[in-house]
């Protein structure tokens, strides 16, 4: 297998060169003007394109068990729908029940992914509960590559774990190398906010962000940051929703604290309102943390482009409207959290990010490809274009134009949030470790080609 | 013209990767495994090598008249400094007189330096006053290729320039896509606490730092960044030097002003007890901003890891003890300001950042090559291994260790502030456009290789 | 003279009982209950009213040369609506031209007011200029008992000073114990962005706030209490208007320096779509600070409760709309700037204070009588109910109801910029050293009765 | 029984005047000049004195049982203490044991304290454990007129509560106009230091400070106010002891939170350095939050004066160096908590207050007498010199000097912490609703006059 892709504009986290790229097997093997073509190479002329490095979403539920029905897309059709949008690994949360030996849960996310996959992929696993047991079972993990957890200070009842546990896990990880993810509201605030609004009547999804207003998620991470400065552990704060949280994780990061901020392209692209709409459609906004008031994007925007925002990422759940979203018609607390847009997060930062001039596509590519792949050890596999690293190459065309609509996508489910939405730019070839995966736009990759990606712990507090 | 560096540890601000760099010519036309060499190319072996792009000091004073005598180096002596230490483009600061025409003192400049340098150069033009013919003056300049301006809101007298000056600079700085930089201390609090202080018999270096403190710093940010804002102008904070400044300066970033921040390499490593030495000596740390407490120098290092400083550069302008220095014996205020560091920047940021643990490989080129280069419309010539860049690199060896003297230096100046230290890390082979300049750490190249570098507009507010 | 106040709930700053108040001469004597009145005493009853201090207003501009017209009020109309409205004392700013000694400027200040009021009155000297011979004056000033200075950072070419004088005047006032008022806004700043919007054919009122944005106040801020922290001096902001500003001042208050922020009653209740009302009703509303966007006023009254603002007060200075503010039809930096409130100020901070739950009786009062008279040495003959304290006293019905009309008013002015607003509760009567000069809110007092006030200087840095 | 003194300098925390104060039975009832003696009065020449009100002390712990030992002052010999100190009221901590009925630990504090105090006290009551019970009882003892709450965040498995139990003690609170006070520390974080520092043979004194730094107290305090932004209720953080607690604390008020702050008089005079003291004489300074740092002394200085810290307090903790305080020889988490300093606390804030120019004489007594009793109910019985008020009077002499020592105290108690600090002035005569009680710095008073004091729910969200 060869590939040469020709005249392309090489754009990575910084630097843009128009050069040829060769690809022997799955590798890149040279970048340079006028490169003679391997044996046998298809040659992909890229003249008045854009490559980049394949994207790398950090932050994935595919078909995640929860509140009784699961997350729809499988790795097939999430693996797709991830190629077809640019995006060539991800990373999916494991998460073991309260009473379930993580590598009992590794087992069941192994076999849900292995063969199934059309992209590459890894695996955070979350620690939902915390013994002795469980740290041996990390250990073990954590030597098989999976070198990063994830805790919930969230979600009373289900995946979330005190403070000592906290303490503990975040103290192992800190001796690993492995960073810790968090998700960061404080779950018995919401517990009882929730009970509050349901008692007077509140039910319907407008309640939802009602629940767990911005003062509750950045209580989570002046919570989480004081135990990572306690321990000395590095941590991650997954979806960062709205300024007040980010003004505390800015402030951590100064004292120097080692922080990680990722937030969702819904956060910049969508407010609360949509969570308002009429006729339970709202309910296809609920997510956690909620949409916010629309003056955050602007303070979002600013905060990619000057580097406290590290991470753009989807947390990728997706659940039908027509019968899932709809178990919670009578109570909002019983609908399931979560959009999809895995297959949308590369368009949509494109079209609003560098295609509306609010960041430069050096950050575009840092954000969505070469810091996730960085901060979670990935690097220098994925994110970034260079000798040595995977074949895992996006031709884009700045010049395409087109309007999102669910009927047409690969997601395994039944809306799309950002409906109607115009798209600028668009991926004409994806490449798989050196295999093209779609061609002119669409998918044409191999469903199994995808593998488990093992990562090294390269995590400093 | 041709060279080959085989089998180096490439890295640049995103990417890291071993492989072999072919240059043409003057420019970078390949990097891969096992490239052929081109004919007649000289190869170098970087096995167990780091390959860095040439550093990039954007701010410098070369043979700057001040206070009556001039900054020792010449175009001659900064650039064979600059080269061993693996620096191979500086941005010299053209001051003109108050009032003069900023081109006469551009040709001025233009004679310093015209066949007199070993590296590439550009200048920064200094707005010392503000009318109609100034700014014609200026529009012309930037045509040639000089897209930043410089302002001193300190030095009452000389440099300075008033409020409706500074506005109407940065508004023409923002329709030429020009980049602003200033200097933040206020001019007049400065010249009153210096009165002040001499009249209380304090006429000794260690009064220098007592008569600017951080707050004044701080309130000179403050006002430059109200007059970005309300100009919508982007700026240049030039070696900021305390926490206060920097807050003011973070600030501004994360309601959406467009503000660099650079600090020097001095501020880093030395406190302003160095200032307060006996004999006189102190009057070798005599600088302004001057050194802080120690207490900055973590603030400082914290920022340059999570991007809230995006630059690290010198300031360099050596003036001699023996009969420059001591012009200020009896009174503070005629020392000249200044340090030489051109020599020692990288090489102490090495041996304190990457190799310390403080920041990582890849942030060590981003501030002290890729973003002045970026900043200042430098890049893709300079500040990047790429494909069409030129060919300016520093082949490093991490095993190299020295002790920094002024005995061994190529700076023209009879003290070196950081006599003593001890280094890790050093240039083997430094190159310029693909001419070795530098080669087991000794000057090899050629007095007038050197070039003016013009750039382009590229400033966005 | 003697007078006694029978059964009135008497609030103070700190104190709060119902009580006796005796008065001989012009003086409070006995606080107590069933107290004996004395010979020939006037006896109010006060049974459920309460008895407060009478009002100081610390800033107003009576009959001041303004863009070459006059406020309107004179020392007779001002004192009578000051006394209606429950102030007894006001400080009145007496600014000399630049080039005016400011010993004559108070000889004209002296003339406007001697036997011309029915309260009592004082005033600060404006520094519009500084040399030593200012300095003399300044000091001779000073021993006459107007122990406060004032300074305008806005204004070019009118009344501002520069940093030297600033940096003087402030070393002055602290060396005398005289308290520095300051109106910061950057003077430059506003007058490019007043030419840019008229360049642009902004020309209407509602250019006024676009020319002077927050962040100019904030920017004043900042260089005041940076002079103040340079020079120890304690400093006095006057009319604080947004957020940002009172963020700055709150910092500096929180690392030692002297500050003292007053507030205007216009800011907590009117914002910026008020100078927007279309027939050049917006006029009415131009003043400098100007109005802001509502969010402002959350923020103010919440300082005011938690001791960040210290002072309410009016910045009076009323221009008639007919033939004053319409100077500026077409152009809006000719409009005078100003409202009339000195009337209003206590009944709109009681109805929208206490009376609606944001503050108690004991900040009410002390924002509005005890603090204004602290800080600048009124206490104890002003601001206080004690014994030995100047007789001026407010019984005030809180059963009241009225609602302000231009109409009624006592102040000489074609407009009342709060017409229309409900109020609750009012002065009953209201006593000017023992003599009633308000009965049943009605004007009954002696036009002449009022007195200069001379004052110790007591500002501590 | 009557009392008139004649001629003091009467100070409330607004008011200053000389005049005399005649009391009838236990209450003021005229303040005025010369006022003529009640029939069989006792007379009080306070020429030359000043004349307080009666301090309030709203923080104790009076023979409180704690790591199965008991604090050692009696309700006897506290009340001597507090007597001879100038504190003529205090509030102590009934604090139940988790499982037990609030009303039988109120029971308890009854019987340790009717009839055995010289002076009036009143009690807070502790939620340690939170259920329909539970707020059934509370309900009850608000009726009782013990209107204020206590909770823990610390004190793993004694008497801390988690977060549900938190929000629903603050919603009870909130519907009955009680005041939550609230111990700011996280308790399972200095659990796992504790274990931590113990694990590595830290076992001394001054590993106590080590295992609760100021994260953890400013964690406490972010954790508070986020649950009282959501709940609407009133809070009151305990011994607040640190800059970045008082940061999150005055953030909060600057949004529109309900919160009061008591910092302790020993964190303003005493630093970490105390308890590192050799000879295991460290452990006299042993309390949570532990002494800190002494750049914070500044800090917390600044914000009494400008009115960030609203109320000065004991905490008064006596345990006995010999017995009680060594159980924690080996092992510093078993020594018991707490100083005395209830004797002292009025004297060492005039001496390092007032007298010292850091803060002013109403601040003074607003911070030790006025805001304690306002805030918790006591006003205007307590607080205040004004008609009405009980005749609870400080006679204070500044000509005073003492220096302090154990040997001549009144605490039961085998040390003093501030042994050696030099005092100015101090109190002559205390009275207690109108008796004498302390004549010439010496108890001359009745043990059993003091009586329970029932309070108004008086807290404002």
């Amino acid at each position: 297998m060869a590939l040469l892709i020709r005249n392309g504009e090489i754009v990575t986290a910084s630097t843009r060169a128009i050069a040829d790229i060769r690809c022997d097997g799955e590798t890149i093997t040279a970048i340079g003007r006028d490169l003679e073509a391997p044996a046998g190479a298809e040659e992909i002329d890229a003249s008045g394109k854009l490559v980049f490095p394949g994207f790398v979403d950090p932050h994935t539920h595919i078909h995640l068990p929860f509140m009784g029905t699961f997350a729809k897309d499988t790795y097939t059709t999430a693996s797709r729908a991830a190629l077809v949008g640019g995006t060539t690994c991800f990373i999916d949360f494991c998460i073991p029940e309260r009473d379930e030996d993580p590598r009992v849960a590794l087992e069941t996310w192994r076999a849900k992914s292995d063969g199934q996959s059309a992209c590459d992929y890894s695996f955070h696993i979350a620690v939902t509960r915390f013994d002795d047991a469980v740290a041996d079972a990390l250990r073990e993990i954590v030597r098989e590559g999976i070198t990063s957890f994830k805790v919930f200070l969230a979600y009373k009842g289900a995946f979330g774990i005190d403070d000592e546990a906290l303490y503990r896990t975040l103290a192992l990880a800190r001796s690993l190398g492995v960073l810790t993810c968090a998700h960061c509201e404080n779950e018995d605030a919401i517990a009882l906010e929730q009970a509050r609004l349901l008692a007077a009547g509140e039910t319907g999804p407008g309640a939802h962000h009602e629940s767990r207003p911005p003062i509750v998620e950045a209580e989570g991470v002046h919570h989480l940051v004081t135990f990572a400065e306690l321990t000395g552990a590095p941590v991650y704060i997954v979806h960062l929703s709205c300024a007040e949280a980010l003004d505390i994780a800015v402030r951590a990061k100064h004292r120097g604290v080692a922080v990680t901020v990722e937030t969702l392209i819904q956060y910049l692209l969508l407010d609360k309102s949509w969570a308002e709409r009429p006729n339970f459609e709202g309910a296809k906004y609920v997510m956690s943390p909620p949409l916010r008031d629309a003056t955050n994007q602007r303070v979002l925007w600013d905060a990619i482009r000057h580097g406290a925002i590290d991470v753009v990422a989807t947390d990728h759940a997706p659940f039908d409207f027509a019968d899932q979203k709809t178990m919670g018609r009578d109570d909002f607390t019983k609908i399931p959290n979560g959009i999809p847009s895995l297959e949308n997060r590369v368009e949509l930062l494109y079209t609003h990010g560098p295609a509306a001039g609010r960041i430069d596509l050096h950050r575009f590519v840092d954000v969505a490809s070469t810091q996730p792949a960085k901060r979670f050890g990935l690097f220098p596999r994925k994110g970034s274009i260079q000798v040595g690293s995977d074949a895992d190459l996006v031709v884009w065309d700045p010049a395409r134009r087109r309007t999102i609509t669910a009927s047409e996508q690969e997601m395994n489910v039944d809306y799309n949030p950002f409906e109607g939405f115009e798209i600028v730019g668009g991926a004409d070839v994806v490449t798989v470790r050196g295999e093209v995966a779609v061609r002119d736009g669409a998918f044409v990759g191999t469903i199994g080609r995808g593998r488990f990606v093992a990562r090294e712990p390269n995590a400093v507090g």
